[in-house]
């Protein structure tokens, strides 16, 4: 069986083994347990993530209220990080935590660089991971701006229906931005 | 002084000026007039565009009530497309307007990969330039999640200073998800 993420680069570019093994050798396999965080909110973020087992959530805490907003989720064969912290190397606004134990292969920024540099294919990779990335985040955006509740859970059922199961509607409702109380009642139909 | 496209392409990566007398060369210039369509719902897009003067919004109608609801906008030295649609080869599921006269530059999506593939410098600054991208509209979509319409307001104005004095108050409520009355409120103080 191909490794899950030679699956994903190879949605975009096809690779030979040693492409792969070489890749491969630039990330590192790390462990986290169910409610560690991966990234604190003023941390300095040096790696990105695949994900091999697990869920995990992205969120930010309102500066006054302290309510926690869940922006993003990630599971198996999706790529997470603090985007901004990581590109930018700025302190991270946003925080990460796991919602099942997790197992993630990190990718350091310097070898992401590294890759790009020696493997247009990997840099292509990444263009065409970001321009996709880009086009979930506007459609998300745009649910956002005209969708009822209904339509925004729909939606979500629909296009995660790995995910609904697996995740508290406390913090379902945090990501749709609708009330708990709702996200029950669209549960129960 | 540089022209406009080199300057944003050489915030990630520095250039000959053969290199970009080559990368130029790829480009179409366009005009369009103030209410020019760009792109409508269900065209096939072909080109993504530099905005070299005028301004122009993004924008889905919701299949029901007809409302439009503006997702983004573009001014000088920003990148427009129907992304999905350019990406993917998908008709638009949303339409470009220009809300001024635009003068554009027009990049093929085969000269976009062409680009890519001859000089890995243009590949790597369309991956940059998705990484910043997917930043600045995951910052908005946190905005919307957990900003009230005060807030959203006077992030606009702090972030975009050069746009919320060009585009009506109607379309700039549209973009945040707020009244236009919140709107007119906001601004007389």
């Amino acid at each position: 069986m191909l490794h899950p993420l030679r699956v994903h680069i190879e949605s975009v570019s096809k690779l030979t083994d040693e492409e792969f093994e070489y890749i491969l050798s630039h990330f590192t396999a790390v462990k986290y347990k169910k409610h560690n965080m991966l990234v604190r909110e003023g941390d300095l973020v040096k790696h990105e993530y695949f994900v091999l087992k697990g869920c995990l959530r992205s969120y930010i805490t309102h500066p006054d209220t302290g309510k926690e907003f869940t922006y993003s989720f990630a599971a198996e064969n999706w790529w997470i990080s603090e985007r901004e912290a990581f590109t930018k190397g700025v302190p991270a606004a946003t925080a990460i935590e796991c919602l099942e134990d997790c197992e993630l292969l990190a990718l350091s920024h310097d070898n992401r660089m590294k890759l790009g540099r020696e493997l247009w294919k990997y840099e292509h990779y990444v263009a065409e991971k970001g321009a996709l990335g880009y086009v979930a985040i506007q459609k998300r955006m745009q649910l956002m701006l005209m969708g009822s509740p209904k339509e925004r859970f729909e939606n979500f059922v629909e296009q995660y229906p790995q995910l609904y199961s697996r995740i508290s509607k406390t913090i379902i409702a945090s990501y749709l931005g609708v009330s708990r109380e709702t996200i029950s009642r669209l549960y129960r139909k």
